[in-house]
């Protein structure tokens, strides 16, 4: 089959998925945590088997491909938390009388079919096949080479579970075929949202190659500012926490800004604090006039390290940490730590980030931790969805409109009958 | 100045614009509208150098450059009316307690830069420069060289009314210079969501040549189903208004779907009533074994005409016609006339448009007439915002998280603090 003909079958079954009530869904997913279980031996000899084959990928890579029982049994439980969670299609979001008779109505509903494309993370399957039931939509999975034979063990699990149920199994389905992942980012017709799960370059490329909207970011250069009017009690912990609390996620902070008049007394502490967990630390020219550090250049401030490597600048005002941050930010979370509210004010308002934060790590920058239930992916662009985004990511909404012969002629002209446009109770 | 460094600016002026409070906004924009009003006489007399240079222009294209004393009124008391807007910045989406003292809050905020690229309608700079004042975004506005003395005037004027307030002229920047549309398109360091007003192909262009996310649409292939069970007293006029209210709107129907039960009874009278308003029709084989039409052949079922031409294609079930709206529409606006709501559901549900409707005209798909106060464009994208848009489209939001020390060590571990995750009263 080719990879269009894949992706027309699978945008048939999303047209069914996406018309089955909530209780239908969620049997659906428990059909799946079910065949996963039955199938796990296979899946884990499946992954043994890809893991021996890739004995040359970098670590990192090959950390994302292993799959052990413990990370099975967590993403099993990870799709019956799934089920657990509201469904997103359905809510009425505007319910509006526009006149006697005439009701709209805008409701949410999904978006059609996902591409999702992964560098190894296998377990990235039984994810996102569980948010894409649950939210109603297809889904075309393209992972890399290097775990073909655990996804294809995984698919054919989610499959046997779906073919249980009142969901066609052809709704979720795994690309198998030698097709570069190009062709998949060209099949605007059919895909209507890319979810890559990868390496920043990765998502960048993506990016890089498709019409298609794209809900991913590429860069998570985080910063956290600590003002003269800063807590240093505070100040000193969140640091700590911001950048080696998880080191390699992308909330994790690359830059430290000092307001000037602190400096002299918050960084040797800072600095200590810092370098007793590791940090590599560099400073520009005022902050290695206080400590000894090796010397930040200008690209150190547009570099996500990724790991235990920190920036530390000096800054004159939060004004001039404001334009730091909004030059050389990519969008994903800022913090401030201060106790002066109108300086907090004035950083919460300026910085153009997702998440702009006082007197907390930027860690907290996270689906799970707002309250979302679930983590699609994290967003950088501007327009929304942007920052965490949950189960609401994936969906889109339309506007219902019901009348009894209403036409436009009655409300047009030197005669024009007026709206009402009062809005229903939900 | 290059467009680049005009585009620099603008960024800059849009940020103190982004947080100026709801009164001074609007005190901006009765600046603007008197400024306008005391410019009149200029902006008359350059639009009619404008016109005396463009008379080789397609009509169309002309009757959008001409700018009366009417039309210029117009615009002018829609600048005031954009002021008695409720300001889309600043509204609490989300209010939360992730635990005692960190407080999260979803709070709306302007995009930043808006790029507005249209084909002579000079009176659309008036337009978006209201609506981007109001939504707190700055504006690169670059139009057409024939309608360039029209857009200089109105230009000056809105600086001019700028420069009494507290918001910087350099917010809203024509474009005058001969740099390219495409070299806006490639602003994305700037500019966070183009606009194009246009013809349908001149969308087409603009959404092929930028990675900037496109308000707007490239085609309006719109539809009526009449069903089996359908009341032709509400048929027919509905099928008049939809096709013939403005045949060059882009919820205009270009395709009327009949079922086959009801054809023989239903289609002379249509005829004749669509007929009787000059529409030209077209049928398939069915529809002309029962009337006597021109053929209609696949590629009209793909064509948007935009005038009086209407295709006509008998169905043998409401599953048909959802099928053929699904794959020849365009994702705008498709309607059903029936009497049974179990039909009316199936279509509501089914067909994959930004608007579905149920008795009553397609031409009802509009901002204005769904309450919105403005409307920004209509999208047929799959992602929000779709459909009609109203100011809300010129916004998205940032997540601000306050806290007092909070880290996400307390809350990872064996040893993990839980959330509250408890909503709060807005």
């Amino acid at each position: 089959m080719s990879l269009i003909e894949q992706a027309q079958r699978t945008a048939q079954a999303a047209q069914g998925l996406a018309t089955q009530s909530t209780i239908a869904k969620n049997q659906a997913l428990e059909a799946i945590a079910q065949a996963l279980e039955a199938h796990a031996e296979a899946i884990l000899e499946a992954n043994h088997q890809d893991c021996v084959r890739s004995q040359g990928l970098a670590s990192a890579l090959y950390a994302r491909l292993k799959l052990d029982e413990q990370k099975l049994t967590g993403a099993i439980a990870g799709v019956r938390s799934v089920a657990a969670l509201t469904d997103p299609v359905g809510e009425v979001q505007i319910y509006r009388e526009l006149d006697a008779g005439l009701i709209l109505k805008r409701v949410s509903c999904p978006l059609g079919v996902l591409g999702v494309i992964f560098e190894a993370r296998p377990d990235a399957v039984i994810q996102i096949s569980a948010l894409a039931v649950k939210s109603g939509n297809g889904a075309l999975l393209k992972g890399g080479q290097e775990a073909l034979a655990t996804c294809q063990a995984i698919s054919k699990a989610i499959q046997a579970g779906l073919a249980q149920t009142s969901i066609s199994p052809e709704a979720i389905a795994l690309l198998t075929s030698r097709e570069e992942t190009l062709e998949l980012l060209k099949l605007d017709q059919y895909v209507n949202l890319i979810i890559p799960r990868g390496s920043n370059s990765f998502v960048r490329f993506v990016q890089d190659n498709t019409r298609i909207p794209v809900l991913g970011h590429a860069e998570g250069i985080c910063h956290l500012y600590i003002d003269r009017a800063a807590n240093l009690t505070q100040a000193i912990p969140i640091a700590v926490d911001s950048k080696t609390q998880y080191p390699a996620a992308c909330n994790a902070i690359e830059t430290l800004l000092v307001h000037q008049d602190i400096a002299p007394t918050a960084l040797p502490e800072l600095v200590a604090a810092l370098q007793a967990k590791g940090v590599s630390l560099r400073g520009d020219t005022s902050t290695r006039q206080v400590v000894d550090l090796e010397p930040a250049t200008a690209e150190d401030w547009a570099t996500e390290y990724g790991d235990l490597t920190l920036s530390i600048g000096i800054v004159d005002s939060v004004e001039a940490a404001i334009a730091h941050i909004n030059t050389y930010g990519s969008g994903h979370t800022d913090a401030i730590v201060t106790e002066d509210e109108a300086t907090a004010a004035l950083f919460l308002a300026n910085v153009d980030a997702a998440g702009v934060f006082q007197n907390c790590s930027t860690r907290f920058a996270d689906g799970f931790r707002y309250g979302f239930g679930a983590e699609v992916g994290i967003s950088t662009q501007q327009m929304p969805p942007r920052g965490p985004v949950g189960l609401e990511g994936l969906v889109t909404y339309k506007y219902q409109l019901q009348g009894s012969g209403h036409i436009v002629a009655t409300y047009s002209g030197s005669e024009a009958k007026p709206f009402t446009h009062q809005d229903l109770p939900k």
